[in-house]
């Protein structure tokens, strides 16, 4: 697929003009705007500013989002809170919370955050990265819509239901997970369906609960919710642990959806209100060991897996965040981010209807 | 393969006597018997009776088990703690972990402990029920021996690092996630090995990094150490998200080795000694929310999965832990527990030699 680049900075305060114009101060314009941009430079197209249309103003428009809410603690304690997002901006109820986490293990050790009544909150990774930089381990999950089936049934009863966990090291480069627990998140089906390519017999099952290969009658099932859906890691069968997987996706469920009180994947999204659920943690490092001694060896560790020995003329094994990272650095180095096509048409739209100045949002030749 | 069945009762006493002859307290020999026939009872026969002379008293005999050893408390929060159990009986290290961990989010909301130089502690499944029982949220986690290989790597540089994960709600049986996070732990192709049965393909590869389906080959490169190994949840393939069990497999190697300054899984097993680390840890649901309105909302989301449309035929589907509970129920009303004749024989002469009446256990006709 066609990629046009485009400058970093300029792009950066382009996204902020149009959430402002939208009606979101210059400090929660600039936060949503990180969000999204860091996306792009980490790689991830799918979670950056391709979605600003879609996700975020559009929703903004019919309601689903609410521009003026305000999170609200509604249980704290040293170590724990719930937050109600009163379905405003997933990002900024993430950055709330996720900075409430940290403070928490600051003082306490520890700190837990369960949201309820939030939006999409873009990436994952950039919540655990915000404690990872303070030396934390950072620990961020959110459940989704209904799309990911639990193993034997044909019901999407959960969601894709990402996590990320970020562990400081030594290295420049931190190791950052940053997954959905099905196979595939939705977003990459809907990419095999734009090239118009048959996606493998792994990652989804049809109404009856049998294999599917294509792509557009996956993604039309997920939007009439009925029986069918994508599969968790490690697909439908025992064999490669498909039981395993749906027990994570539980999992991330009950910290993202039920220890807030708020709705499980499989009655997001419904009445106009997404109402998704996430959880945010962070685990001081310092209150268990010498802060350096950690980084050392975590540093140790990450370097024995990419020296390993590597199967079949591989040249080198990843840990995780690895590749993004590299991304992320040559992407800032340049001052340039991917996106396709059609954002940059989105985009470009946008600016003309809002007035914006966007001199500075230019196709780099 | 045959099975006999023995009392429950007159077992567990047997395996009392048993570890109270070969040097532990009474106190303690109860919590070393409670591990181990909690999972005879819940049908996990591998982690049971069956490994009281391989994985436990031939280590005692070996020196790599300690049996004088005290877990002492090195590094201490509010909310966390480092324990360094001083190559001590594991079970008797992760309960007194788990008690800390317990007592902490008691008072704080939040308690975790990382745990080094410990030994293999038998079913992660029980530690996290310990919390669940006090209406917490209980994790625990483990490394293992290097037994599994990083996505495209052919060096076993992690474990089979199991997760455990026990949610309280109003059901009889609870939620209990307890995996390894390997496609099948290391047990399950012994199991293979005997039945002298081919594993899948899915499962393992050789020192070559080509998949392999003789057990027995498998076993001698994990015994020898050379490269090959077993593969991660999703398999070898980014198609079934083997990269992702991947994420999972360090993410349990940083909380149970990294956080606590112990040993990876690549560098324990050496020089007489495990090393083993785990990571324990509590949430308490009421400093969240209501802790009745928590078990309710989890055990409507049970039920929803239990009644969902199934795939191909299967009559229902299980939610995690509940094949165990059910299990477990029935041995304990019947008062009988499952175990091979490899295991008879061996408790029989443990008995013998160690001069313990044990009248109690015997074969039920």
């Amino acid at each position: 697929m066609q990629t046009i680049r485009v400058r970093y900075s300029t792009t950066r305060e382009t996204v902020k003009k149009i959430f402002k114009h939208v009606g979101f101060s210059t400090e929660d314009a600039a936060v949503i705007s990180d969000v999204l941009l860091t996306a792009n430079l980490r790689g991830i197209q799918s979670h950056g500013i391709a979605r600003i249309k879609s996700y975020y103003l559009d929703r903004i428009r019919e309601g689903m989002i609410d521009l003026d809410a305000e999170p609200e603690v509604v249980n704290s304690t040293s170590t724990s809170a719930v937050v109600d997002g009163h379905e405003g901006m997933g990002q900024l109820i993430s950055y709330f919370s996720m900075n409430k986490a940290i403070d928490k293990a600051e003082a306490a050790g520890l700190g837990a955050i369960a949201v309820k009544n939030s939006n999409h909150f873009g990436i994952a990774g950039y919540y655990s990265m915000m404690a990872e930089s303070k030396d934390m381990i950072g620990i961020t999950m959110s459940n989704t819509g209904g799309y990911v089936l639990p193993t034997f049934s044909r019901e999407p009863l959960l969601g894709t239901n990402p996590i990320s966990v970020a562990i400081p090291s030594k290295k420049e480069n931190s190791f950052v997970i940053d997954m959905a627990t099905s196979v595939v998140p939705k977003g990459k089906i809907e990419v095999y369906e734009r090239r118009g390519e048959e996606i493998p017999s792994t990652w989804a099952l049809d109404r009856k609960g049998r294999e599917i290969t294509d792509p557009s009658k996956v993604l039309q099932n997920l939007e009439e919710g009925t029986p069918g859906g994508l599969l968790p890691i490690g697909g439908s069968k025992e064999e490669t642990g498909g039981h395993k997987g749906y027990g994570f996706s539980i999992l991330i469920e009950v910290f993202s959806a039920l220890l807030s009180g708020g709705l499980t994947s499989n009655k997001t999204y419904k009445d106009g209100k997404s109402g998704l659920g996430h959880f945010f943690m962070a685990l001081d490092v310092k209150k268990f060991r010498r802060v350096n001694d950690f980084k050392e060896q975590v540093e140790q560790y990450m370097e024995e897996i990419q020296t390993s020995k590597t199967v079949g003329g591989k040249e080198q094994i990843f840990y995780h965040g690895e590749k993004e990272y590299n991304q992320y650095k040559r992407n800032l180095e340049r001052n340039e981010i991917a996106i396709n096509p059609k954002t940059y048409r989105e985009i470009q739209d946008l600016c003309e209807s809002m007035g914006i100045e966007s001199n500075g949002f230019r196709r780099i030749v």
